[in-house]
């Protein structure tokens, strides 16, 4: 509580679950909120993989947090990497700064996992957030740009070639979006090699694809990516990854583009809570998405582990976080008003992978749709949730362009090529 | 010529002379054309300021050359630097390979120029290309969320502090969109220091701004920036610029961000072609845009001299650049049909430089506009003149989405600002 008996309330992360609560929390004036993100902005990820394969502008799918709660009178924004959690004096820090709460959400998200085999993420490419997507479109950008310059179908087979690990939704819509530029937008642009020579990877150790979904629509998942001329290899362990390229069991597939998409952890601040932790590094909280003890100390998102009176955990997916977001909020402020908790309870409200234009996968309950439909429910979904009016707007025009003159128009490499500095 | 009987025309840089000639001269299907350029993107120059205050995003103003030219049969998009001409085997050398040309178009644009004080170089960010745009907004931003985390005024003012060298269109520009930003759209969205303390200070050698505009106009746009919060210093001079920040006779600016938008130079290899060059690097060209004794090389736009019969030299500026570019390809094309060469003539349709939004100056002929119609001009020209369908459309929404709404979302900084590296 501050001088002015008002709650003081720490949300660190502002990323879909963090900022749900800070939305609905600052509607009370009683509460004085204050907001930590390393980054200055939301990000949309499921729309990653567009601005990795130039269909998008980081700030089509990024909005500047200040810009959203900034204006806010009793929420404080602060660009700032939050390092530690005291539950014992109720303190934060970061930046060698720190701050004191009477409730805590922690809703830091996820990073990259990579199964205990750390060497693995030099050589690969994460897709979680901004500066990821923009190092997977230079090095596309790039790869055949340089396959150009030699002319050489040898040469331009060898730089071409890509390599997704993962078979979920973003291993899948990177890989059906990279071929969808390579086979088709591009292909006309180019002389001197033909870019379909690129070839694209999908590897899962599953023995199908999206396995969170119905079987049927990880089997049509496979077969379209395939005619869309993804190779898709289930069923297949990774057994190194090194300078090379990926080595599987029998055979190694030469490649300098790795795009890891398999494994998340939670980000390291949640291990500081001294609280339970599941191997994954997610916190395990109870129903109310508390750690044991600390009523005042809130975990959700991809950060937790909310597995109460559940078969399994529930997924790290944005509808889960949000939805613990909004929750949180609530319980505050009937907290405040000194009425009973009730328990967290997840609506399912499904899921869905675009495979290409005009091409997804979607279950809704017993609702199963593929192709065109289960891409209309994919945009309508997508275009809904996006935030803010203007990006909502070029967004839709973005696509329904790209979509229709079959263009990917954010194909900006930043860098000039230089004659003496040939590394890129 | 090559085998096939076709004339062979390289042109070296893909701005609005190369663009322009490219497309016209691609409509003769015996000609074979290579483009070559540093960059894969054609960049609309003009509205680079709105990138650096994160109105607009780098593939708002950007397009990839190869989407705009390279689905042309005869047409070859390379991503290279070029680095040597030899004009007598006509001979172009980029990226350890070589190409021979029956016609030559230099087109290589300018590059920023310290007038003997290269050091300087390293103290300032120019405003010629996306990296540079990028680097300013990172700067910008950066700074504010700085003093923000500081919370306190003294340090604030201190890291609050832009210096503009420069009072031409580009440093009018920026000065404006930066007072814009900082003192009126994130105003209310920071809440421990007050953006409105930041300092802006344009700094011109000359007696006014504008000096290629009409005297009313530059006095008008010089009031309007002191309105709108910028310190403008006319007929100062600047003796110094170091890591302490900007030294001018009898008085320093302690910043470190230093605009550099006074002098260019034409990029480095006009001086391979070994004729005759001005100070700033331009190579003086006749009336048919040729060096002498080589009617098959030209060199147009910013890297050319062009005086001939008139009083004094054609500006730097983007029309004289796409007009010399039309002119050379039609010349081209006259040539293969063995007409007589006609001069280069130069129609001058007027300048504009916007001060803030609703606010600009313009000149055409006898014509001169200042403040809403100034300004209207000003978008209509801009527009009219952005490369491609879906760009227009985007940016005429995101034009009117961030002056209703008076917002600038383009605000992302890629980067995650870390505890322990605290660099930025």
């Amino acid at each position: 509580m501050d001088e002015s008996g008002k709650k003081k309330v720490v949300i660190i992360g502002a990323g879909f679950g963090g900022l749900q609560a800070v939305k609905k929390l600052s509607q009370n004036k009683n509460l004085d909120i204050t907001v930590i993100d390393k980054k200055n902005h939301h990000l949309f990820q499921p729309l990653l993989y567009q601005v990795a394969t130039a269909v998008l502008s980081p700030a089509d799918i990024a909005i500047p947090t200040r810009s959203l709660i900034g204006e806010r009178k009793n929420v404080t924004v602060v660009l700032g990497e939050a390092t530690k959690v005291d539950i014992n004096s109720k303190t934060v820090y970061y930046q060698n700064k720190s701050t004191n709460y009477d409730y805590l959400i922690l809703a830091t998200g996820a990073k990259s996992s990579y199964f205990g085999n750390d060497h693995w993420e030099q050589y690969t490419i994460g897709l979680k957030n901004l500066k990821d997507a923009l190092k997977i479109r230079h090095k596309l950008l790039i790869s055949f740009e340089k396959a150009e310059l030699s002319g050489d179908p040898e040469i331009a087979k060898a730089l071409l070639n890509y390599v997704i690990i993962g078979g979920g939704p973003t291993g899948v819509e990177l890989a059906g979006s990279i071929a969808e530029l390579s086979h088709q937008i591009i292909r006309d642009e180019f002389h001197s090699i033909d870019p379909a020579l690129s070839k694209i990877t999908l590897i899962e150790a599953a023995p199908r694809l999206l396995m969170a979904f119905d079987p049927s629509l990880g089997e049509f998942t496979k077969r379209r990516l395939e005619t869309r001329g993804v190779e898709v290899l289930v069923g297949t362990r990774v057994v190194d990854i090194d300078k090379q390229g990926v080595h599987l069991e029998g055979k190694t597939i030469a490649t300098d583009t790795v795009v890891w998409a398999a494994g998340v952890q939670a980000n390291s601040i949640a291990a500081t809570l001294g609280a339970p932790i599941d191997r994954s590094g997610r916190v395990i909280v109870d129903e109310f998405c508390n750690i044991e003890g600390h009523p005042e100390v809130f975990v959700i998102g991809d950060t937790a582990s909310f597995g109460k009176g559940l078969e399994r955990p529930l997924p790290g997916v944005s509808p889960v976080a949000m939805q613990q977001g909004r929750y949180i909020a609530a319980l505050i402020q009937n907290d405040l008003k000194n009425k009973r908790r009730k328990g967290f309870r997840y609506t399912d409200k499904g899921s869905m992978a675009t495979i290409g234009r005009t091409d997804a996968v979607a279950q809704m309950g017993f609702l199963r749709m593929k192709g065109l439909f289960g891409w209309l429910a994919w945009l309508f979904v997508h275009l809904f949730y996006q935030v803010g009016f203007k990006n909502k707007l070029t967004i839709l025009i973005t696509w329904v362009w790209s979509y229709i003159a079959f263009r990917a128009e954010a194909r900006v490499i930043q860098d000039e090529v230089s004659a003496t500095n040939d590394k890129d």
